[in-house]
């Protein structure tokens, strides 16, 4: 993890400023030497955190980014008026300390939701972030944790030299409370603005929002991509498949990593009659408490899946549906014959994969999700206040 | 429960038709003297079983029914036009040994999703059916159980004299398999079917449709009303106050006995722009795992119902809403100051209660779910193939 360096032009820093309870490392940020194209996208929380909201403002006023900063340990959401200011006044403060202006710098917040941020402790680390800015991007990635098991980056490198680096949190929790999910992307190519934007949402669609641990929205949600252009001009489809790959390899680390989780669950449907259908019906499969509980079981219960496509809103022709688990057929518009102490040995795996053809059309989608233990019902209710 | 006796015009049998491995009953059916005018809803899943979709024809031809042909043990979904076929031929054979017409009984099923029904043991079953018809209605509520810890009935009485009585099942699973929830409604009061058809849908969605144990929808849900008229004509407000009374105390059971459940969870919402909204919000906060987790552990964590708010759809004025935990308030615009060791201590009871104003409008909705355990993970999991 150490070994991994942020493309050129990027820098990031990471300390102790006290908002985790814990200790470790929960205020960092990222800078960048020149002006970034970038994009953006938010929680759809009607909930959303003081970040997410000043984000999505910056991202309509279309101006360029320097700076991204992030604190752990305290989601504020849900804060109020106060909450808004103390966002506005942390970017102000890093930018001040950077010497770029405060609309030039990102804010991203995760941890517990109704807390007012400590902010002599936050702004006491932010005159001390310049000072530890350094190219690598593991204890970026590691600040941005709350308890997931572990940091989570992924990278990429364009035949023009240009680089990817991704890094993302989620599924963990601190306190614990509120599953947000980070996923940032920062590059040294050269990317045009308006191409990134229109092309980003359909790759969050496809990668960070095809996650699912337990269907709960974070208010404080978010991905973002920094192209600093330092590596120069880049095949425009060559990058965006590039970072698709980046954000899709974030995005299955982040369901591995679920809360509780023993392995990943990965749906495939096919024939769906559009891209969201398929999405949706695939979404909807790694959300339900029943089909999780069966995969965490081992238990080849496929009826499970018929009754999430069910319920997704996808359209389904059932006589032309067919079902696999683990590359054993199991459904095709009615019961097949299978041998379930096979199937479920077969389950025994770190990744579980059903594939569904849903007879409607010809649309594919992909999501992925984890499995629902006992564990992750320890981890958020037993906690006494 | 055995004294429970359904309305003037109405006989229930159960028997044991060998359907469920237990060999508990698992073949009921009621039967009604008169022609009754009738409600339906049926699950909206697009997976749904072939008995959902054939009374969904029944209901759209707008003829009278006489009588219900219930089994349990055997969901018949997913089971292609066989199972369609077997549905239909269920419903003939109990309309033979009745002397009424096919389409006038409806059918219902219940557990195991993509097994096809031991045919010889239904019919078998059908032919001694009329030989139990009492007017008890215990025995019917106990036949349509899969592993529901209990019956679930619920009765009025309007001032006329006539009676509704209701019978509902759900949350238990068999195998464990699918929590299909239905409730079927009784009365003796003469009911005109337009305004019962008019009205049904809202009582459902205030109702059947605010219940929720797992997000999962079912493929055989149904709800039904039957009403033969045998006590005369009633006050239609009257009546459909006291249906909503007798669904509303039958969807409170099912939440109870959700599985794995150990206490009740209600959620309040004033404040929505719309009754729709209001129950989005309240079924949103209901199915959260978050919250469920921290209701399970006595953990006030009122953002968690930020949260689910915030992804619920329903429009919010964050400044104006307000959230209270079991009557102690805990958020307005902000968060307030509270004893979190008191408000836990007050969530150590049968029922834990949230109430929220979304500070957007007039409308209230209130639903129902019930905590989560580690217990539902092991019901649904730990079973081997």
């Amino acid at each position: 993890m150490s070994e991994l360096l942020l493309p050129r032009g990027f820098r990031a820093a990471a300390l102790v400023a006290g908002i985790k309870p814990s200790g470790r490392t929960d205020l960092s940020g990222v800078v960048s030497e020149t002006d970034c194209t970038w994009a953006f996208a938010g929680t759809r929380s009607t909930t959303a955190a003081a970040s997410v909201g000043r984000n999505r403002e910056l991202y309509a006023a279309g101006g360029a980014v320097r700076a991204l900063l992030v604190n752990a340990g305290n989601a504020n959401a849900a804060t109020g008026a106060r909450g808004a200011a103390d966002n506005e006044e942390m970017a102000g403060a890093f930018g001040s300390v950077l010497n770029v202006a405060p609309g030039a710098v990102l804010t991203a917040s995760t941890g517990i939701i109704g807390h007012l941020l400590p902010m002599d402790r936050v702004l006491g680390g932010i005159e001390h972030l310049p000072d530890e800015l350094r190219q690598e991007a593991g204890h970026f990635a590691e600040a941005i944790m709350t308890t997931d098991t572990h940091p989570k980056t992924a990278e990429a490198t364009l035949s023009s030299g240009a680089r990817i680096v991704g890094t993302a949190k989620g599924s963990g929790m601190i306190h614990p409370d509120m599953a947000t999910m980070f996923a940032f992307a920062f590059t040294d190519a050269q990317i045009d603005q308006p191409a990134l934007r229109e092309a980003f949402p359909g790759i969050v669609a496809r990668t960070f929002n095809a996650v699912t641990v337990d269907g709960d929205t974070s208010t404080n949600d978010m991905a973002v991509v920094l192209a600093g252009g330092q590596a120069g001009a880049v095949s425009m489809p060559e990058f965006l498949e590039a970072l698709e790959g980046v954000m899709r390899t974030l995005a299955r680390q982040i369901a591995a990593d679920g809360e509780g989780a023993t392995k990943l669950l990965t749906v495939r449907v096919s024939g769906a009659r559009s891209e969201p259908e398929a999405l949706a019906a695939a979404r909807t499969c790694c959300v339900s408490p029943l089909l999780k509980s069966a995969v965490h079981g081992n238990d080849p219960n496929w009826g499970r899946v018929i009754m999430a496509v069910g319920r997704s809103g996808a359209a389904v022709n059932i006589e032309a549906m067919t079902v696999s688990v683990q590359g054993h057929p199991v459904f095709a518009g009615g019961p097949l014959p299978y041998d379930a102490a096979a199937v479920s040995a077969s389950m025994r795996a770190d990744e579980v994969v059903f594939e569904v053809n849903l007879g409607a059309g010809p649309a594919y989608g992909e999501a992925w999700g984890c499995d629902l233990s006992a564990e992750y019902v320890s981890i958020n209710a037993d906690y006494t206040t």
